[in-house]
């Protein structure tokens, strides 16, 4: 299947785009509180389909939340603690970049956590959860899978283009070796995990662009009828002849960016 | 002058993404604090902008704060209280989407703060910056200017497209008329608040990718020289063949998206 | 049965301030964490206990937590959120007075919260109190208990005694006639959350030092066997006279205040 | 001067208690926010003081910060910023049990700040504050002295007492032999943070309890009048004779704490 276009992507992308805003309005006029776990293999694309959704959303309401390694203080805290500040309020969408379920992949891998916080993990993660789908969070949990064909050869590119080799740590390749152990990791998590309140859905990412689409198409089918009659709006003429920027002090707008 | 095309766009931006990326790992290496606040009129491109920026360096060092209005709480404290939490720590680059600056301009021109309350701020805000850069933090304003034909085909176009129409708040309708006001509010706030040690810059949006282009290379510039070599990655051979995604449980990746 | 004086109450609790800290050195030493909530009737002797024990123990250890109430945007999170950003991290010990057990008491009693969130609290408490436990955090509960001539005593009291007339809430003296409601309320709580793992305590504070005694005596028996030897502390001479305080600038100590 | 009794200090203590009352009542009626920031020598007796003020007024109206030493993290960010998160909001009263001062006092006299962070300090606090006053915090600050002899003294017993130890820190051994150090620090922090709108006092702590009075009447006087008429509070008849204690379940109050 020859991989999708950029061109055929924006234009595939566009009406979801008018769902996926109407999808916020729902969750602001409800008080709903959406919050979406995106999982998945290294290089599979997370960062690519959350950007997509939260470029086209208002950011004062949809807030990416992409955690930095615990301070020792937040390691001896109870685990779920410092993802639940950032929990949502009413109205309010949160994209957890990785989220709790380090640990029942990277951690468990490559041996970050002991085998009873690992074990505890996968006791504790569908009961917390139900504790928030129970209170009425809306709680989506994707996972992106990817081939290792295409993950050696995204590798590749991302080890020779300078603009993406921050996205390569060296646990990145460690991991190169462990495919198969990752595989394990999330089987035991979703046995785990994938419950009747809070399910999985499994994305296929071998195509990124084919699996945004199919990720987005997935949770617009999956949040409840969603219509709302949007409220038209009315420019009334401005009765002047526009204005143009005029700089009293002496701070003037740089010269532009000059291209031949 | 004509628009910048998108593709033009693109190839002059992709350089300057490896310097935003040495730009990073200059901030990452050195236990820089980075924060650049983005202000300017409605419409002029701050979303767009920032969002360059994010989407070419790893979430997990460069956060965008995009506050939204206080809490009752939050509005008998400090004014500078709740933006302080989000200031940077060593290594971190923070992108603020609009930012205590408010009260400088809407809040002045709608009259949502009083005079007094105005009056203080442009008074403490000097002060509190250079407390701030005085402790180290590298501190870059930019405010983007856009003239009110080009800001009147954008309120148009946001009315016009469903895509856009949240960008158009209730406030924004009102501000229409208030262009020079605004204008007046931005030289009072240059006057009191661009300082030696935390100057303003303005760029010009009236064309939003040429704008891009002018506050990211200005940014650039304005940095020291952050040569740091780069460790060459090597990828060794995988040793055997590439694995393919297998699920042992019964949770399977869902259908792929469609296309006809 | 007469109650306890002053200087006997004294007596009794300095041998229990001893092994206070011996707990609190065994909470820092095997890196524990110590939360103990206090509930119970109005008027009964929270802020006493709780007082005894905070001051006997080093502040920067041990914290109370006395919540104010809810701002309008956490009373649309996760009920249980604001409470956890404050559960002890490795080595500390919080005491909350007051605590989430509000909605089974007050607000079940006097309707400020609707049954939905009662039943709703009733059910998730144990289980969120279990994923606590289970993750290691020493959790006790206490009621404590007072009849109603007590009560009604110590609110005549506090009508009349200008130093205690701030504990005197209007809530409190609509509560005067619901002696019973919060009779049957406290007995609902107690059957939906009295676990194995994180039993409660009931207490009788008609005689408040006796009961803080009985309650302090408890919560040391309750907890393991914490002998930890105590490193002895040799000061060695200061080989000079003790100096006296010595003001260079303008600036000295206020004059005393003044005893006739 | 005779140290003043217990007693004697109850009795003199007792009309303050009623003015703090009165301070708290005037500060949450006119939404103030009062900050009193406690610093002094060790063993000067910052712990009694604030004590007494916590222990008469609303827990939830007034709280006591005791920072414990800050993570990782924190040391890499704007030095104020981990204390300006617990500034008071209006009505609400903030004790500090050391504070920001750390840097003038131990860093200094014992090397854990380099002398440029020293003197930023000094530098930046006198700004910092005007800030925090000039938006209309009220910002007390407070000095506790006592003479070395007194200070052996009480060094001496913490060492014997076993209660007591836990106030004697391995840097407290340390600083003994820094008297005079800690004494021109002082000075040196007098002369550059002794402003006008936050003068420090300075009180002599030689007798602890008259310590106490003098500086709570200080604060009193310190701050405008205050009246404030109190509603009376008038408790109707119960129209019934007073309920007891009554368990339906099977838990039970704990066989209280026995006197022989």
């Amino acid at each position: 299947m020859e991989p999708l276009k950029r061109k055929r992507y924006a234009e595939l992308f566009a009406p979801m785009q008018g769902e996926l805003l109407r999808m916020a309005r729902w969750v602001e006029n409800t008080g709903q509180r959406l919050l979406i776990v995106f999982e998945g293999r290294d290089t599979a694309g997370k960062g690519g389909v959350i950007g997509d959704i939260a470029r086209t959303l208002n950011p004062r309401q949809c807030r990416t939340v992409a955690l930095a390694k615990p301070t020792e203080r937040e390691t001896t805290q109870w685990y779920f603690q410092r993802y639940l500040a950032h929990l949502p309020g009413a109205g309010e969408i949160v994209l957890f970049d990785r989220s709790w379920y380090n640990r029942a992949g990277v951690e468990k891998v490559m041996g970050f956590c002991s085998d009873a916080q690992y074990h505890a993990f996968l006791a504790q993660t569908p009961v917390f959860e139900k504790l928030l789908t129970d209170d009425g969070i809306v709680l989506c949990k994707y996972w992106l899978c990817v081939d290792q064909a295409q993950q050696e050869q995204r590798f590749a590119e991302r080890a020779a283009d300078a603009l993406k080799r921050w996205k390569l740590s060296p646990i990145d390749l460690k991991a190169r070796t462990h495919y198969d152990d990752y595989g394990r990791a999330r089987d035991a998590m979703l046995e785990a995990t994938h419950t009747k309140n809070a399910p999985w859905t499994l994305v296929d990412f071998n195509d990124q662009k084919r699996g945004r689409l199919s990720l987005i198409r997935h949770l617009l089918d999956a949040l409840p009828e969603m219509k709302l009659a949007e409220a038209a709006i009315e420019l009334p003429a401005l009765g002047h002849a526009p204005k143009r920027e005029h700089f009293r002090g002496p701070v003037k707008p740089i010269r532009p960016f000059q291209i031949d």
